[in-house]
């Protein structure tokens, strides 16, 4: 049923998200025994090729992995000897002619994950792709959220900040619009893509309206390139607006949850205080993406190779 | 019978290059297993040092050891803080004190792998130094060859390119002399070794009188900062004389395969049309060299340590 | 009866010391077999978290965790990238919502390890933190004195070289104090912290004083930025005044042994001669290095989660 390549929320169907949902609660189990380790990808390859520096996912991703008995090659080309497509595309056919189960991909370039999927035997799993999709980060928030509230359905999630440069804003919309759950957006103008209110969000320049009545407040990072930039006046000014602290919380539903992806940037996306303490579940959401990510690669890189349909050459 | 180390083609006897090539087609069916890994060096601890940056070739040896369920530890100190003959050796006798059961070293200098063998109890292999040695290249394109013709004595190997840096040449005039084969080299004047003929080859500065009869062309790759040095007037030009195409590929045998060592400069030496499909068979190449690197590890590092006489202090 | 933490000797009893030789005995037993691995830490987790360079030092822990059979995860964040405080703990908090059994801290500003270990659940082992301690180098070498002499008691050391800025010193000062050796330092009045007597050991200035009657020199690296500094004239007169060579090494006892902990200066700490003979037994330190560490995963990694209290939030 499920594709062969994990690219983006955008092409999962609702039945495959519960899928792996699931298949994550019963990971989250094995998280929780004192040998935290089952040899379910015993003798299977798993291939992390970072284009991009990312050592919190990355770890992520090889700890999951790990823990599945699965061997966990790091791969990182340095980005300057890998500029044109054609060098990038040579290097993920010479690990696939090494035969691992799957390759887990970052790169910065939207669409780089897709065109190797393309030319690869082994399973792609998209790790982050420019502003396009970082799926692993929508399905731990989805999860996360399942755990908190025991459900999806009907709650109402708000995305708070630079949505327009976002791979995670936009996995998540997809992931939380697909379950059934109502996603506002909350940004500056100039944060906002145009047309984004035909993906089924409604979006708003007022942080206080977009949190009336949520359950979930998700604040994205604001990258530090950006934060002098022409998208707002002064970090200041951004963190006086969009910044969250227990005070603006209170226009949130009483028990709302707060989560970022990380790494956080204290004092500006959220307030030392909530950043440490309930109703912030910011390392739950890292806990359980080593879960969400042993899901992941049980689903896509624990089939049969045999079984597995090659791809049309 | 084999030595303690593997440093070059040179040093090899035509059996031992035999017991590689059979030991690695015993491994290669590992490989098409659907659990690809076997217990064979479990509790033996590979250490990779390399001293000049490889991800190719150290994530194939990576894989092998870890197919073997041998523990794989990467090292590779920054060449800026290695400059001097008596650190690298003091870095090498270091690892060597925590008893690994082989070193595997890259280094740009030719000779080092040599002068660290003499220095260390642990079994050296060479995974590539300056313009001297290749071994496991050599290896891998040995076996490709005879999965693909049958044979290695009475072919004809035709090797295009930049002879004289080139240590995948070197290694591969031994290799395939040693098993019977005749070697011919194909290159501007520029980039032959004087005196080469001494080892049996024969020098050829046109493609096309090389190509004639040849049962393997195997492409070398063009070092980038040689693109525009002095050894040819232009990358045009070169690729016009020696770059292979189909058209120039009908000089050779009507059934002649294509060979690389990667990572390939397409329009350069090769053409895209036949880098990607057959009679080319570069990512086979690749495939092969894990189940190589697996013979190697299990012929070198996998002895008792007890058995192994130690060498003379 | 052993904290949590191992972030330095100052906060050891002896006999946890003691205890810790004793299991490192056991572990060197376990080096000393055909297959160097044991399933003690099974599905255990152990990360490497690195923000100062060191190979020598990871490598060793890496080893030392997989002959365990623990899974080693390296994670060496960009020092440029994080340079504040809060970003840090933030990384450090990050890796410990992914559960892991042990983090390994190396950093070099004191004190960070103390910090990360504040906010962690995971138990944190000091891997060298600026001036201040480097827990387990002063544990493989308490180790090594006690192979080569049956016991510390009653023993008499000489610590010689740049005292003031070296972790290895103060380490090394607490761990031979406690177990009953007389401790010298000898060094040029700049490299003594004043006041350092009240540490219960004896400085002086001449060399050939503190080796009077010596079981063992041990021997500090002179860092390279240093070696022009102010804190001696030129590095021929710190050779000549503290440069260890066999002539001068008759002032120590007959039996006297030799230690550096690496990477060493040949000719500035130590003659050529001496570093890679006995009475040296550098590389037995770095052996020892690894029994050691396995005795140190093994006591504050290998505890049942569950039975560990939890640190008060």
């Amino acid at each position: 049923m499920m594709g062969r390549d994990l690219l983006g929320i955008e092409d999962l169907e609702r039945s495959e998200l519960e899928r792996i949902l699931e298949t994550a609660l019963r990971m989250e189990e094995v998280g929780r025994r004192d040998v935290k380790k089952v040899p379910t990808l015993r003798g299977r390859t798993i291939v992390n090729l970072f284009f991009e520096p990312s050592t919190r996912t990355r770890t992520s991703f090889e700890i999951a992995g790990k823990r599945l008995s699965a061997d966990v090659v790091n791969f990182s080309p340095s980005s300057s000897s890998l500029t044109k497509a054609e060098s990038i595309l040579d290097t993920a056919m010479t690990l696939d002619a090494m035969d691992p189960d799957a390759v887990v991909v970052r790169h910065k370039v939207a669409g780089v994950p897709k065109r190797i999927a393309d030319a690869l035997q082994a399973p792609v799993i998209n790790a982050g792709d420019g502003a396009h999709e970082h799926p692993t980060q929508a399905l731990l928030d989805l999860f996360t959220v399942w755990q908190e509230k025991g459900r999806i359905d009907g709650l109402t999630v708000t995305i708070v900040g630079d949505v327009l440069h976002s791979r995670v804003a936009r996995s998540n919309v997809y992931a939380f619009s697909k379950l059934g759950a109502e996603v506002r957006l909350a940004a500056p103008p100039t944060m906002l893509p145009p047309g984004i209110e035909s993906l089924g969000v409604k979006s708003f320049h007022s942080l206080r309206e977009a949190l009336e009545g949520a359950d979930v407040v998700m604040l994205l990072r604001i990258q530090q390139e950006r934060l002098t930039g022409c998208y707002f006046p002064s970090i200041r000014e951004y963190a006086a607006n969009f910044g969250l602290d227990r005070r603006k919380l209170r226009f949130a539903k009483d028990d709302a949850i707060v989560m970022h992806p990380g790494p956080i940037n204290r004092g500006v996306e959220i307030s030392h205080d909530l950043a440490d303490h309930r109703p912030s579940v910011i390392l739950d959401q890292v806990r359980n993406g080593v879960a969400v990510r042993m899901a992941v690669l049980y689903l896509f890189a624990g089939r049969a190779p045999r079984d597995a349909a090659r791809r049309e050459g």
